[in-house]
């Protein structure tokens, strides 16, 4: 009970003092994660090209064979995805060059709220690019039959893995910008407070 | 210069009370539109349904017809954009709601903060919906040669253009929503700065 007194004394005085600096690496280090996590999503999904030789009729014994591509320029969710990741990864990259330049260039105490307004618009477009890479990539491995959309991923596999690969790598950065969000709009609330 | 003076303690003595109810009354009205036209977006894709009989065939003189039925649950997309939109609408509600009943609720101006940490999330899940039924709508109106997708709006033009109407609806509901966020935070940095 005791102890347990003594680290409330600990924690309001940390509020003051030591923990805003330490938030303030957490908060660092978590946008850099959600960069690098954004940066590989965009690289990933960009880079992304499966060529595939299919046989489609034999001549004699010579078989007739024609080469498809599959590649993120084919589908415009997918395009979508690069662009809007590859904005939210330089976006990241400005504000965390500003964090580590350090306070110059904070103007009356703007930059908190500002950031935090421009994260929430980063993460709203980041989040409708996954959402609509998402959903293709779902038509991709299952098709849909009511349209009769067949599905692509059994002729292209590797393709299909590496889109989930960047749309999972995508996901776990939005997720990391939303932290930061939280924990920035928490600063603003508890600096009300005071 | 006296009634100029005048003027600035009018202004100032306004921050403090007069104002502040009236950006919340904007706050309220914005959220209420955004819970209208979120609302509106879900009943519409919801109920959106067209049924089309094609001649497929044509036995002496006696065509042979399928009738095909075009319906939001034939499409995942549609179906993550009917939830999302769903859970929005009810959110908002719970908040209008909420603000409406008063002050009674707010736990040491936790809310505020609160709040907007919700509008965050509820936005992102809101802009992943819309944009995974945005570009499976494209799909429809256009297809995709690549993945030899065939467009589906020639035949079910009513039902492409009541999911249009739908996706705009949500949109202006999020940039409503984008807007009350953006007042909470600005309200935040703002009481911080006093």
């Amino acid at each position: 009970m005791a102890s347990e007194n003594a680290e409330k004394v600990d924690l309001s005085l940390n509020t003051v003092s030591d923990t805003k600096p330490k938030k303030e690496w957490i908060n660092l280090s978590l946008r850099v994660l959600s960069f690098f996590a954004t940066a590989s999503a965009t690289l990933i999904m960009a880079l992304n090209k499966q060529t595939k030789t299919l046989v489609v009729a034999t001549i004699g014994t010579t078989p007739l064979t024609i080469t498809l591509t599959a590649k993120f320029l084919h589908t415009p969710a997918f395009i979508f995805f690069v662009i809007v990741n590859g904005i939210v990864s330089l976006y990241n990259l400005v504000v965390i060059a500003m964090d580590i330049l350090g306070p110059h260039y904070d103007y009356k105490g703007l930059r908190l709220g500002l950031t935090a307004i421009l994260d929430v618009m980063a993460m709203a477009v980041a989040a409708s690019g996954d959402g609509a890479a998402t959903f293709m990539a779902e038509v991709g491995r299952n098709g849909n039959s009511h349209a009769k959309w067949e599905k692509i991923c059994d002729k292209f596999e590797a393709y299909c893995n590496r889109s989930g690969v960047a749309l999972a790598t995508s996901f776990l950065g939005i997720i990391l910008l939303l932290v930061v969000t939280v924990m920035s709009i928490t600063k603003l609330s508890k600096l009300n407070r005071i």
